[in-house]
């Protein structure tokens, strides 16, 4: 095969289309992948052909065998046709499919274009639908109320910012940024959290303190899981305290905020992971880390909440070079958990007795919990040595919401964090020409996970969820009464009552009533030409099909008596 | 000047910055563009040089202008440097500023890397802060209480589609469209409006009958237009009803929609115009414009309520090639407005009483009267011929609300349009496979004009926007009291109190009394070591000053009563 002739056709089919076959993978793709026609990297002469094969090789077995055959409306060009068959090792399915395509497609009058692409959204993405939108609304109300009860200020940013923002922020993360095409101007990245642009904000307009909240959407070019809920675009809820301020005051609002949260949500049990860097930074150096393997350690204690220490030791000892005799003694610390008399036993602990910093660390948790008693907020308040969240930029406090089992366990049957945070106090100076910073302190609700809580919840209760809030339906008994609906309606909005009717002209009236309570609509007001004649209207109760005699002067007063 | 060896270099500086001086424009960027050297289209072997150039035209002569000199912080990289000094007439100021900075670069220790870019957000793209969120808030609140009286659902939608999704249906504007960069995977764009992602959405979903609403930001690479409110992210609010249903009842209830939301919002006056693009088609048919003009002559008649006749004529017959006796029929109807008398005349006006197409749009319009009637929203509504509405797919009853002189003049003294929309019946049929179409009408509210005229509103009433909403501050006569305001603040959350306090050990007092004045919170709880150990508290109104002595016990009541 003359490999020189035929990539680059296919390279300029692939830089109009993201597939083989349009804008849909499908078993096109694989069969060209299989054909070992195509080299796993292909040269930079053949960008589009280049990025294609990166893709694919994104896409796991299992995912690639439930790519679609290509449907029989889709139109292979004629040109990329002839490439396939005559240069690829096609198998005889996708040959045969193609033949007959190409046939169908010069049938309907020669050079036949790339038929239609089938309707998606994009890869990671999702639409979210009435139902769904209901749930977010009122996890939103519930959350935001909570932020106002803490005088919070809302700000948003724009869902974009200059590469330059976001660069060297997130480290090995930062392959998954989305970028934006050089149209003519700036270099633009999607937001790939809120936290750097707050950062940025801050540092921009010369802030020295705010506690604001941003509830919204960011973006990353991970490998979606969807299954298990793991989008490329989804919702971050972050609560900051930006300032200098005393010791852990706003340290431990953003904890009696995590624990509002969650009661107001109502999710049952939940335990509140409290630590702090300078702890976890004084152990490492009391069992004799070397400096520069604090991160690296750190990151490795981060994983026992998913694995076992003996795992989390082999990481430290094969993966990061670690002595084993320092990850045994780490060991002895980290798995340790408990409250106020765990910081009394630290606190004279042979090792950490003399170490400054694990002092100071354990001086401000003591604070935090005299604090969290005073707000009343330290029942389920934890001291867990072995939490060190991932994210290098924390510097003092940093806590994780667990909910107790069996409230979030997952299809794998696992737990997983709904709130997380800390004190970060370098990252705004990162953004001030003068490195001048402002302390910061906040915490990340995962509102997507509290979404899906919900959601299960309110279908467990109700059985289904309500995504519309109509209180009234307007219903005809009989043909001709368009002009007289619209009356209706005209007057009980009104009042402020939420009321809907049918857009057609003559409904049937039982299609009226299975309407009303398809919806959950709690009442309907029935009219009929008599009921028009003598100013009155019938009021029905959806649920007990209880139908009452209304003058019509009355109606409102009527209506919201029975709405109470 | 070895041009074929200098821009390269500039060409290759290019591909790691936005502009010459980095990711802000500069005069660096405006004298290398005076200097002639760089052609205006740079060949497309120097994409990014071609780029810039192409990027630095879109600036006006006052745009430029407003662009700084470098500041002192920013070093030109050396070897840019260099080019700029010995390949381009560099104006003194410029080229001394350089050297200077050369020089200081140089003594830093060699080779200098470009140094801060100044913070920004990217072009046509702003933060909003407290206030600005606080009253955005607001009128979200307002609109979506109006939604939800009639009964609408809420979707959402990612902010980026397929590329192909967005193809096709924007005409010229497509141009705007961001695109993202091909990283692997898909070729996605930013979306444009909200209309075209419902219309994927309706005909993904195969659905038959929705009422949705989606407030939402899009993303358009316009010239901004910042001074005058006009961003390239900005929010649109849309609510549609997709569905076949009987003649004018959705419609009429779009006409209702903007008729409640405005007075809601508390605008003043307004007036809602309405027209029908089968009445427009009908006049062009009878006063012989060609078929293939319709679309194009509508396009002029839509400019009207920003022109004269005379310029509109002039487009008509200069540009569109016209016959001028048939533009003048034509301008003796679409200077025409009024009411239901308006549409009887011309029932059985000598040209459309034949022309069945003007008496189908005639028909409707009369029953929109009607209905709206029937809902008690007919007092503002005018029969405008002149309205025309830009957007090609527009295939029914098209309306516009403007605010009466005076309420949304800007600078420049035009009145704006706050809300607009129309019957289009053909849109989600371009999704389908089988071109099989759900009817849509619908309205976008000129959310942005909106938020301005409340925003400036809220200003001229209360002197300053209050962003928070807390109800209580909670403060300390004397020192040593920080853990009696936690507990105090952990008693007020906890009767649902919205409640703050300072984040100092020992706050002065007077700061303490100043936040609570300068923020707008009407109480403030009071507390020293006597009260405390009185088990009293002080309660304190902002605004008179006064001091009142309340038991503990009493205190949650005492507050309740003083906020209602």
């Amino acid at each position: 095969m003359s490999v020189s002739k035929e990539l680059p056709a296919l390279d300029a089919h692939l830089s109009k289309f993201s597939y083989v076959g349009g804008y849909q993978p499908s078993k096109l793709d694989t069969t060209v992948l299989a054909s070992g026609h195509v080299p796993s990297s292909p040269p930079s002469s053949l960008p589009h052909l280049r990025r294609w094969a990166k893709h694919m090789v994104s896409f796991s077995s299992s995912e690639c065998s439930a790519f679609p055959s290509l449907s029989a409306e889709y139109k292979v060009d004629e040109q990329l046709s002839d490439i396939l068959q005559n240069s690829l090792k096609m198998d005889k399915e996708i040959g045969n499919d193609n033949a007959t395509q190409n046939k169908k497609s010069k049938g309907e009058g020669g050079k036949g274009k790339p038929g239609k692409f089938v309707l998606k959204t994009p890869k990671g993405t999702r639409d979210y639908g009435p139902a769904e939108m209901a749930v977010r609304r009122n996890v939103f109300h519930a959350i935001e109320s909570v932020f106002h009860m803490h005088g919070a200020v809302e700000i948003e940013t724009p869902v974009f910012e200059l590469k330059e923002v976001l660069t060297g922020k997130y480290g090995e993360d930062s392959k998954l940024i989305y970028d934006l095409e050089d149209q003519g101007g700036e270099i633009l990245s999607m937001r790939y959290d809120l936290t750097v642009p707050f950062a940025r904000y801050v540092a921009m307009n010369k802030i020295t303190n705010i506690k604001r909240y941003h509830i919204a959407r960011v973006y990353r070019r991970d490998n979606p899981a969807m299954t298990r809920g793991r989008y490329r675009e989804f919702y971050q809820c972050d609560f900051d305290i930006a300032g200098q301020y005393d010791a852990m005051i706003p340290d431990a609002e953003c904890v009696q905020l995590v624990h509002q949260v969650l009661s107001k949500l109502d999710l049952g049990d939940f335990t509140i992971k409290v630590n702090h860097r300078k702890i976890l930074d004084g152990v490492f150096g009391a069992c004799g880390v070397p400096a520069e393997k604090f991160r690296p350690i750190c990151s490795a204690v981060d994983k026992l909440d998913k694995s076992p220490w003996e795992d989390v030791r082999k990481e430290m000892v094969i993966e990061k070079g670690l002595d084993g005799e320092v990850a045994d003694l780490i060991g002895e610390y980290v798995q340790q958990s408990g409250g106020e008399e765990l910081i009394e036993k630290l606190k004279n602990d042979d090792r950490l007795k003399d170490s400054p910093v694990s002092q100071a660390g354990l001086a401000d948790l003591k604070l935090l919990f005299d604090y969290c008693k005073d707000l009343g907020v330290d029942t389920y308040l934890v001291f867990d040595m072995g939490l060190a969240r991932g994210l290098d930029y924390y510097t003092g406090v940093i806590y994780e919401a667990v909910l107790s089992a069996g409230q979030t366990s997952n299809e794998e049957g696992t737990v997983g964090s709904v709130a997380g945070g800390g004190r970060y106090d370098g990252l705004v100076g990162m953004f001030d020409p003068k490195k001048k910073t402002v302390p910061c302190v906040g915490v990340s609700f995962g509102i997507e996970r509290l979404f899906a809580i919900q959601e299960r919840k309110q279908r467990d209760e109700f059985g289904k969820i309500r995504a519309t809030q109509t209180e009234v339906f307007v219903a005809a008994a009989c043909k001709g009464m368009v002009q007289e609906r619209l009356k209706l309606l005209g007057l009980l909005h009104g009042a402020g009552i939420k009321a809907e009717s049918s857009y057609k002209n003559n409904p049937k009236l039982l299609s009226q009533l299975q309407y009303a309570e398809d919806n959950g609509i709690p009442l309907v007001a029935l009219i009929g030409e008599s009921e028009v004649q003598e100013g009155i209207v019938k009021l029905r109760n959806t649920s007990t099909r209880q139908e009452e005699t209304i003058m019509r002067e009355d109606l409102i007063s009527a209506v919201k008596e029975r709405l109470k």
